[in-house]
């Protein structure tokens, strides 16, 4: 299969996402197919660009339906976390070489999320090399919901539970292939195969005062809403939501420490005026998504200013040696 | 350097271009700095999201300055191809290691076109691994020339010159790293700093039929366009525009093979109803661009079935062997 036939046959059929018909399709004047795919829809269009990067990001033996729908699903909850709703997405993908059984399975797993939340393919780019996927998704917000917006006083939540994905990569490194039990399945599927919380996000878009996802990590995610709102968070580390499953695998202790400082898990943590409380327990109801209150926003002079985390997230009830620096690439 | 102080020092100037203002200031509610952009522009948003590979596209020791004009210009090439005004663009990098001195060089490379076109960063993703860079630009077209609208008769054009770009890559490949000559310069300043022919592309917005960049090779890139409109295109490789320091560098039969097939001239090959002629004229001296007239869409039925080339590219007086693949990843 050369260049053009995998692009036709494993890319082209993830421009139509199946179900309740292409919406898509009276925004585009053009997608795959001409120099540059052309948008003419209207509103604000939110946008992310996300690489992931083989022995870096994932190891090589990952199975590729669950790479495909993890690259997509990662990008998706960048939308979420800006309170947008998926409109279509762009995927360059640099392959050591065309395995046409790979590549089939791995866009079976995006194509999982292409139906599941109406995004279609509109573009890419296909090269040779290492195998390094790059995917910007794009979708609609009325209401962004920056990283800015905390206010004292405001309630920290986060979504669903915190530090499975760190247990799952662990027994992933660790050589776990056939999980011999349902709480190993979950765990390393929760790495694998992590749920953007796209509804969550539209639904807090007039709720939440500031919002990301958690991607490197509770504390150096949420230090970056302290930096930017210009205040402190204070977390406790007994309240954090933490699955059954993660804490059968290992102790509270190493469990709290993934919950703050593991990353992958793409929650959304978010900040909440403490009178909406009712307003979140309904949003959590209907949806089905439990929300967690794990802390509080304070004013960057209550922040212990002997914490060891300069951005101003101070965990309290916490693990001695808690990590506080998330993932970052070249520290 | 980290991550946030790389993206800092070396990426945050790219948002702002300098010159005539940030036009882009009043359409983005967010540019770099939270889980999204955000843009409320409005108008038909064209873009095209294309990677550059270390070892693939690129050698390692090619100048870093050289390395981000280049990645930047092939991806304003594609808007070229659009008749598309560059707007903004994300940047999603995969480095092996930090090195700022090498980084600040390659922003340098980007910034140039930065400011020249008025296109700000928006948006990335730094990454660590094998060097692979990969950029979406953006842009915004009314009249997008697609590569379907050849119509049997139209005039067949290219812009500038064609084959430089394939002598220069040989010429690098060949260890030429001090050329000893101002042709050899120019040569191997073609390949590495292609040109994007954007003001070229805006002015053929409703003058050109069909329209794209010449990336892969002429032959192969025409034969999407002959693909796409149902026609069948003559190209007289008597007519190729070929400089003065190609043919002084190789033979006339290796210069039109390298015209027909080299690629990464980024030049705009399009088509044009021969009533257009003046027009055409008159916006070659205005921009001060050649426009060569290379050939003419003829009907399906004309074309020379015996032809090597099954996509309905017919080359007259060309070279006998010429190949006519252009460049395909995988082939």
């Amino acid at each position: 299969m050369d260049e053009f036939e995998l692009i036709k046959t494993i890319f082209h059929p993830l421009q139509h996402p199946a179900g309740e018909g292409d919406k898509s399709a009276d925004s585009f004047l053009m997608k795959i197919g001409d120099d540059a795919a052309v948008w003419k829809g209207q509103g604000n269009l939110a946008f992310s660009i996300d690489t992931l990067v083989e022995g870096v990001h994932f190891t090589p033996d990952i199975p590729p339906k669950d790479l495909g729908y993890r690259v997509l699903a990662v990008n998706l909850s960048d939308l979420a976390a800006m309170s947008a709703t998926p409109q279509f997405f762009t995927l360059a993908i640099t392959l050591p070489s065309c395995q046409s059984e790979w590549l089939k399975l791995f866009a079976l797993g995006m194509k999982e999320l292409v139906d599941q939340y109406q995004i279609p393919l509109v573009g890419g780019d296909t090269t040779k090399g290492p195998l390094t996927i790059t995917i910007q998704a794009h979708g609609l917000t009325a209401n962004p919901v920056y990283r800015s917006g905390a206010q004292v006083g405001d309630d920290v939540y986060v979504s669903g539970c915190l530090g499975d994905a760190a247990a799952g990569l662990k027994l992933w490194l660790d050589g776990i292939r056939n999980p011999d039990s349902s709480d190993q399945c979950y765990l390393i599927e929760r790495f694998h195969r992590p749920t953007p919380r796209i509804e969550l996000g539209e639904a807090l878009a007039t709720v939440a005062t500031a919002m990301l996802d958690v991607s490197d990590g509770l504390v150096a995610d949420l230090s970056h809403v302290a930096t930017a709102s210009q205040c402190a968070i204070e977390l406790d580390a007994g309240k954090l939501p933490l699955s059954e499953s993660l804490l059968k695998a290992v102790d509270q202790n190493q469990a709290k420490t993934w919950a703050l400082s593991g990353g992958d898990d793409y929650e959304l943590a978010f900040t909440v005026p403490s009178s909406q409380r009712d307003v979140l327990k309904q949003i959590s109801e209907e949806l089905g998504v439990s929300l967690t209150r794990i802390g509080s926003v304070k004013s960057p002079g209550n922040a212990n200013k002997n914490n060891a985390n300069k951005n101003l997230v101070n965990v309290i009830n916490g693990p001695e040696a808690i990590k506080t620096s998330g993932y970052n690439h070249f520290a």
